[in-house]
């Protein structure tokens, strides 16, 4: 059922591992198939050396489990809020990648200092409020995905495919799963220079919107002139 | 005689080298087998790449050596007052990791600035006061332990498997030898993440009473729900 | 045509590569041959592991494709603009190296503060001022060059080959393609080493001219007594 | 000539570049023959990867090349001074590693932050001053090597192994030279966390005394316990 996305969905999550932004099992994975409606995902827990495509769990977007014997990550209901609110994107990456958490943790947004982010980013990547206690004590996990989307109002979640939950780590996605880890490993690159900016110039304030755009814009969307043509 | 856990020990000293947390021979595992009242220990001095089980020391819990040829750990006694006080744990570890030993020598405590701590260190991890010239001069391996003991006062050693003795390094310790390397790994983790999030937000106050024991206690206790159900 | 050229650029941008200052594909090097007045340079997007010699563009200098099928890498246009600018130099390497570019985030110059920084560059690594709105909008690629060049002025640009280009990365250069990618190592190295030694010591100074000459002229020039006689 | 010298040589400086300490060619190791009177030294600006020991240089203590074709390293002036004036020592280290040489670039010694450091140099890593113009002008690696010396005065060489030249790097030495790059290696360890203990604590103080004398004499001296009897 749906092999070829479980089959994404697996290497994705093993891409993950191997761009060295997990530590033990701390990260997860997700694809959607809109058509059915369902979304894959990694198990809680599980070892990624032996994991295979059996072992991706399928869900509807309530969570329902439709496919497969083991527990889908425990952060799966923070993966289908994203996924109910931002119709455009197929693939979603949890991890607590050191330099992009540390950011999280001191609950700053990271601003755009250069052009490696706005090849990636169109503008800086948001930090979420904390979460109140009613919050954690209640649908925990799906109302960190609540405050994720709060804190993206009406701007394109695909014009800045990531976010800092407050107090926890990074959440990226993308058009799917492959693309979703890719700007997982962009997103840490660029947490980690963003902090020695600040080290070199405490008052650093970003490029200009001009070059936000000129960069963004080369390599996304209709005049994009970056790459071979297909 | 017990063969199983000088195995045990064996193994988790070494993936204590492989998971990068030893210069040179800077770093030792033990673990107790309650029942015999007898700790497994990594020998003084010898290197990993040649280390056999039948290398590691077992001692009694005075420290009185009851099988094997070598020295044990000149860290021993340090464990042994460990075993002694906290009665739950299984395995103990020490080692001059990077960030965990800075914050160590810094003498501060490592606040729980985020979810990653929080799913391993129930609170802050403790810091040791300084031990007086007194207590260097005379027994200083023992009581290394007791400073270690006395900062922890009433808590569940488990809920914070964790401390740091001023000017010298991290010890860890667990349900067994494996499950303390496991909280050394992440120990240095957390501390790396720690640091960087007072560069960027000197005055961070770390997570909230209900976010820590959200993450706490979904991976711990009679109430967790992460992993599979075995 | 220019096979060994061609040979030795592919090389250049693999070695890049594996010296780890690469992230994805941000990355490119060219050489060029004077006599010939023709630039070979990495295709735009394209998997490092897959790339043949075939697969290395030539262009002459305005920039016109003479070879190859493959689009020339987005940033062609600055380094033809640093070959016509600076007649000596005969490779140019462009990356997102990690410290490197947090400099260039800055827009501080990396002040020579030891003797690996002399031994290679004699003097500051400057940093351009930002691009206009206008260049920016204009012929942003060619006008990374004019800012590039003007930061130089009259400067022996083999002196300090290399550059920070202000918000985006740094840009090197030398005798030929390797030996750009040689610096390009050996900045982002002086890079990492200034940016601590700020921390150490946030008013330093930078080493004395004498020290400077001394280790700059030991390697480089006519009185260079570093290595063997050849 | 002195075969099991030149390949304890050699083998100390693959050990060197083997630990990381070393960019490019920029790391040299010696080793002395007291009886001989003759220093084995890496050649200048050969690379690593082919080197045999019929490529280390012997020479007398003035620098005479006895045996070799090749060109001994460039800092040969540095290392006979230093066997010169400390005359229990049997081998030396010269690197660029990352952290020491920042220490270096900052002109700040080291301060005993904990037991790491204790365990190996029995006080600060001394830092020399500036060299003059007039010492850069004329014999300047020997003049390197005459400020070390006025950093020690009277201390034992042997009790803080290493030195920092300021604006340059560290040197190292020890009983022979696989001690010597063992102290390297150290040094370089305990460079990083001093640099990130004064991050945490910008008024760090340093061991006591007597935390000091408890682990370096542990490792060392007639009293010393750590180990296997031999």
């Amino acid at each position: 059922m749906l092999d070829k996305l479980r089959q994404q969905v697996l290497e994705a999550n093993l891409d993950l591992v191997k761009s060295g932004l997990v530590l033990s099992t701390f990260g997860n994975v997700s694809g959607i198939d809109r058509a059915a409606g369902l979304v894959a995902i990694k198990p809680s827990g599980v070892r990624y050396d032996s994991m295979t495509p059996d072992d991706i769990v399928l869900t509807d977007l309530e969570g329902k489990v439709v496919f497969g014997k083991l527990n889908p990550s425990s952060d799966l209901g923070t993966h289908l809020q994203l996924y109910q609110a931002f119709g455009s994107i197929g693939g979603v990456v949890h991890s607590h990648s050191e330099f992009a958490t540390t950011w999280a943790q001191a609950a700053r947004p990271i601003p755009a200092f250069g052009t490696t982010h706005a090849d990636y980013f169109h503008g800086p990547v948001p930090v979420t409020r904390a979460l109140t206690d009613g919050e954690i004590g209640g649908d925990y996990v799906g109302n960190t995905g609540v405050v994720i989307v709060e804190a993206f109002g009406n701007k394109d979640p695909l014009e800045v495919p990531a976010v800092l939950v407050a107090g926890h780590g990074p959440f990226t996605w993308g058009r799917d799963a492959a693309d979703a880890v890719h700007n997982a490993v962009t997103l840490e690159y660029v947490a980690r220079m963003a902090l020695n900016t600040l080290a070199l110039r405490p008052d650093a304030a970003g490029v200009s919107q001009a070059l936000l755009d000129r960069h963004y814009f080369r390599k996304h969307g209709a005049g994009a002139t970056y790459g071979q043509k297909s």
